[in-house]
């Protein structure tokens, strides 16, 4: 179509031999745009035909915003009086080639059911496929200007933990010490919050997606798990560091001592070329190879980016091959439920030879409060 | 099923002619649950039949947060080795007689594409339909407990808002002016922001969904909008103000003034008993009355509650009777692209002889910095 901001969404089309792609706002519309939209309840998809003009489904109260895109096809604009339905058989009706597609791609972890129902319903013949995995693909890699803004991400996630960890004490709530975590990331200059941080201490530690407790006071001998980040320009940061409250048993030592080890193999084995199988199975032989191996919960890690959650997977059974440039956490944990979590995450930017480590916070055990 | 919790939910199931809802976290899941969850790459859904036990379909990464929801029915856990898919089918082998249910309701505006695929995999003859609408009805009319938490909500961010102005200046950028609110809600006890606020001055305030800009720096002049709101215990506050920077010209005192008398206007007209379309109607016909109709650009408002977006939609067209308890915003706006957007939003309750009005910010047209 000319326009070569679609360029590596239609290489991937051809390759992956999908007849058409429709992708609503969010990370990849980012990408392809450079300006994202809110998802709504309102509507707002791009259909993407690997032959011929894309066309977009666009609420009317957005098309003023809408229309510094500069969108190289037909738009359908539709109004809450009228509804959607009408400007999805618009769009269909400009599509003919797609009413018998086999292969019409969805960015089916983004996309809402209702907005794939309403696909279904203009476009009844097609066959749907979640391709969310697919169409991510285009951000698989990342540029230095998206290395840089994760790098700006995370130096402001790093200078606000230890701004909190300044004014941790005990006997405070595992909420406060959130309220510290978010006001300082802010202070530092985050443009949000990657995802709503996890403060979690003494048995809640050992909850891997633990939520911070207003009515739980941090004491003596708890770990103190923090797992957030800031986002900069759209680009999440996602780091983990578990800290002791005044002292810490020497069966925690290991514990803790024991992830470490996990999270510096992980870096160690990572290189352009390994897969993504390679990398956790080095990671988990030193977890199963413990005294601890019971306490194993998750794989290594995931992908980091416009998305908190993307590829590539890092986890046994996904052969996928790292490439130079992928972004990913690692991020070892071991949970003794009802008593002791501890997680340590790293950013990574796999290279040539190996990985440059984007977090630079101290992983040695620390005493804090 | 014996387990209250689900009671609102099967009332409506049998009011709707429904066999069986589908939801996954999200507000309905946390007024359900008390508790929410991250809403991930994960599935985690829930089924509930209009008769038998409901079943649930949960990452077993989630399993010791989802254990003390006291679940009333089977549990599928799926590990990510294996994947969700067989999760699907053992949760409808436990359901058989879903398998030809013709009115399958999908919290379809929150449930993703992806879910809804695998639901249609393992329920190949069932009908599935968009019962967001129905499913969400079960928050409708808002308890004590929960009005006193949009309540806290609103009383964070008004007190954020009055000290931000206080700090505003000509020469700032609206990132900056942005930057400065988020850290005033959280330092004023915000969990979390309802959304991404918006801070829009001169041309931008035109844009109803406007992003504030890190190059453009607020002058004498502008107008100066503000659409933001603190989040407390789940509960979102959705207010806007707009200002005028230095001075303000007699052509955009009288376009507020417009816009003021409508908002006025919507909080004087409603009531339990009356439509939402009557609401709206009363809003539009003083905009449309006035030398500025051609600068209308959408509805009244919408619901809030736990979800920042909900029923009831005060718009012409909805007949929907509004009754004591709900909530909802009354935000008339007028834009002229290019030049300067109004926009005064308050929260509201409905009572059985009028509204309770949540928001107490000052309305008269105010100059800043």
């Amino acid at each position: 179509m000319g326009d070569q901001r679609f360029d590596p969404l239609l290489e991937m089309m051809q390759r992956e031999g999908l007849e058409a792609v429709a992708f609503v706002p969010g990370a990849n519309f980012r990408r392809i745009f450079i300006r994202d939209f809110h998802l709504m309840e309102r509507p707002l998809v791009i259909i993407v035909p690997v032959e011929g003009e894309p066309v977009a489904i666009v609420p009317a109260l957005e098309m003023a915003s809408f229309e510094p895109l500069k969108f190289p096809g037909p738009v359908f604009a539709w109004r809450d009086e009228e509804g959607y339905a009408a400007a999805f058989e618009r769009a269909a009706a400009a599509l003919p080639r797609l009413a018998s597609a086999k292969t019409f791609g969805l960015e089916a972890q983004r996309m809402r059911a209702f907005e794939h129902m309403a696909l279904q319903r203009v476009f009844p013949e097609a066959g749907f496929t979640d391709a969310h995995g697919a169409i991510s693909s285009i951000r698989l890699r990342k540029t230095a200007d998206e290395i840089a803004k994760l790098k700006e991400a995370i130096r402001i996630s790093e200078a606000a933990l230890e701004a909190t960890l300044g004014e941790v004490r005990e006997g405070l709530t595992e909420r406060e010490v959130e309220s510290i975590l978010v006001r300082q990331m802010f202070a530092h200059g985050a443009h949000g919050l990657a995802f709503e941080p996890i403060v979690a201490a003494g048995d809640n530690s050992a909850q891997p997606h633990a939520q911070a407790r207003a009515d739980y006071r941090i004491r003596r001998g708890d770990a103190l798990l923090f797992d957030f980040g800031a986002s900069y320009e759209g680009y999440n940061a996602d780091i983990t560091r578990t800290f002791f409250v005044g002292e810490v048993s020497e069966h925690d030592r290991a514990f803790y001592d024991t992830v470490l080890a996990a999270n510096e193999r992980g870096k160690a084995v990572t290189r352009a070329g390994v897969s993504a199988n390679h990398v956790d199975d080095a990671v988990q032989k030193v977890l199963e190879g413990s005294q601890f191996a019971a306490f194993i919960r998750h794989k290594t890690g995931h992908g980091l980016g416009l998305d908190v959650h993307e590829a590539p997977q890092i986890m046994r059974g996904n052969d996928a091959v790292l490439e130079a440039g992928m972004v990913f956490t690692v991020e070892p944990g071991l949970y003794r439920h009802g008593e002791c979590g501890v997680r340590i995450e790293d950013d990574v930017v796999v290279t040539e030879d190996g990985v440059e480590c984007l977090t630079s916070f101290p992983r040695e055990l620390r005493i804090v409060g």
